[in-house]
């Protein structure tokens, strides 16, 4: 920290990504990444547009805009696109979170939402899970506080129903409700046709988990034309040209490849089935995914051990310090064969530890 | 604005972007792109990682960072990569403006410096430009405040001296300046290596202009290791994976084919004394520009008359309705095919004006 940064961020914490070791190749289970490449199509888009980069990427995202408008049946005014949905969560905790209006989301989350209001110096109420690690939409009855929930929520891969996503907004009519959807494809609903029947929902999701375009980073908010024309003014003042040239072609051509996401999803959630039998049947207990990781924990090794084992042998998972969830780790579903090495090495810690 | 809107948001006055209309191809001189495309090297780089994309970009950009360091003679720690430069302007008014530290800049200078303040509530002063539009460093001996200057100026092509710079430097040593070198390619000099000398300075470059990769969006800040890991700190509050992989490559690429940057330099200052000296014979009156736009007058038509009438003949330029500089226009320097039509299209506007 230098003696000129503002008194304002002298306690900053920032928020810490997944390792991206280079020591050695890993079997990299960490970060949710899809282990699919970006579709052929997205690949040839992206391709055409690197011979004109010299000239400015439209703000508007034009094509990108009306071509997911196009997908979801909705109008261009009521999405934005943000280079990653990282930006977009961060200009929505500009627009609406403040002294006023303080977030509130659970205790255990992303765990990026409360770095969001520390740099935004924005009050926030963290909410217990329930001990099942479930939430119940009655503790967030709060009107006066922003929402922001994962759905499915992340690391446990709980999601909730829209009932029950319904009675969150119903019951705070003067405040904005988000849901994150960054892993709604792997067996969650999205909220996305609700935004016409509530003014007070922003929809946001990822290009990186089911579009397998993790490294071009893309991302998007959802709501009605007004909620959208305040982020829009956010992103105007903030960064006009925040998607590069290359990124919105990628996008253009991901959205019109549904059949590869499709595709790709099916496999994954049927390698999650397969892995948490297989791991179940090695004593492990796990919370009901409907995303592209599992949350896992053994009775016989504790969480942090299963973690530093697994690294040795080449296999990255992620482990959370955090006090409640300290039992457990989130395992990013890969390739079936990724599972295989998985399951094997997780046999093979567990069988040494018993001579 | 939706009512959910935080009031603090209420006024802002979000940055216009150049205009990017799609009614007919133009001779487009009016965003200061560069008439060339990127480097074969950048582009063959950019291509070679499509593929990977289902990967998170890496957040550290470590060999970006490290290409970097080599050319420009610096350790790695004293340099931080951004989405575009704006986003690192974002960045540093976050880190070091604040109601005790206002943002000072000219009055005539980038559009978005005012925005940035406002953004981030940050009291701000304009100081205005000597008659001639030159910056007198005199004006900017104001301690306790925070020092933005483009150098070479915007929109008026203007450069500083290092020596002015360092007279500006040492008037703060308790804050810090920044020095904006978005232009500094074509004709002044950087302030890069002032840098071990002064712990109070930053540097902000960007790829859009001399190395071709608007497109892409890559910025980057310069400057003594606290400063780098103060905003280092922020990005990764805000944005970790900021930069995408794509451009990270093409950015590598591009350092790498330093000839290619010299070559298109040389050859934009070529076409920029060539068309001042044309319209110099046409009556235009001009300040002496260091950039790779030129920012002219002319005693016979307003410059907005100019401007419109140009953009019916397909050329495209910039006017700004900000009263002290709205009898010019700012015309980026394009190709000598693009300059000759521009010139052309000039002289038949002053004929059909004297008949």
């Amino acid at each position: 920290m230098s003696t000129f940064l503002s008194a304002k961020y002298r306690d900053l914490e920032p928020y810490t990504p997944g390792e991206q070791p280079r020591d050695m190749q890993y079997v990299k289970l960490n970060t949710n990444e899809s282990p699919f490449p970006p579709s052929e199509k997205a690949r040839k888009r992206a391709q055409e547009v690197i011979g004109r980069l010299q000239l400015y990427s439209d703000p508007e995202c034009t094509e990108l805009v009306q071509t997911a408008a196009g997908l979801y049946g909705i109008s261009p005014e009521e999405i934005l696109f943000s280079n990653g949905s990282d930006e977009i969560l961060d200009f929505i905790f500009m627009a609406y979170c403040d002294e006023e209006h303080p977030a509130v989301f659970p205790d255990i989350t992303y765990g990026f939402y409360p770095v969001f209001a520390q740099i935004n110096r924005v009050p926030y109420e963290e909410i217990p899970l329930e001990e099942d690690f479930s939430i119940d939409p009655k503790s967030y009855q709060k009107p006066g506080r922003t929402v922001f929930l994962a759905n499915p929520n992340a690391p446990t891969g709980i999601a909730l129903s829209l009932e029950q996503i319904e009675e969150i907004l119903q019951s705070h009519p003067e405040n904005v409700v988000v849901i994150d959807e960054a892993y709604v494809d792997f067996g969650a609903e999205s909220c996305i046709p609700l935004i016409h029947r509530y003014n007070n929902l922003l929809v946001v999701q990822t290009f990186s988990k089911s579009r397998s375009l993790a490294g071009a980073r893309l991302g998007f908010a959802v709501g009605n034309r007004e909620l959208i024309r305040d982020l829009r003014t956010v992103k105007y003042s903030v960064n006009p040209y925040n998607v590069n040239s290359m990124t919105m072609a990628a996008g253009i051509g991901a959205l019109e490849d549904e059949e590869y996401r499709i595709r790709n999803c099916a496999v994954i959630m049927e390698n999650r089935a397969y892995t948490e039998r297989e791991l179940q049947n090695l004593g492990f207990s796990m919370t009901s995914s409907s995303s592209n990781f599992i949350f896992v924990k053994h009775p016989k090794i504790p969480g942090e051990e299963l973690y530093l084992e697994l690294k040795k042998r080449g296999v990255l998972i992620r482990h959370f310090s955090k006090e409640r969830i300290r039992d457990y780790n989130r395992i990013t579903i890969g390739t079936r064969e990724q599972m295989d090495i998985l399951i094997r090495e997780v046999r093979e810690i567990l069988d040494s530890r018993k001579s």
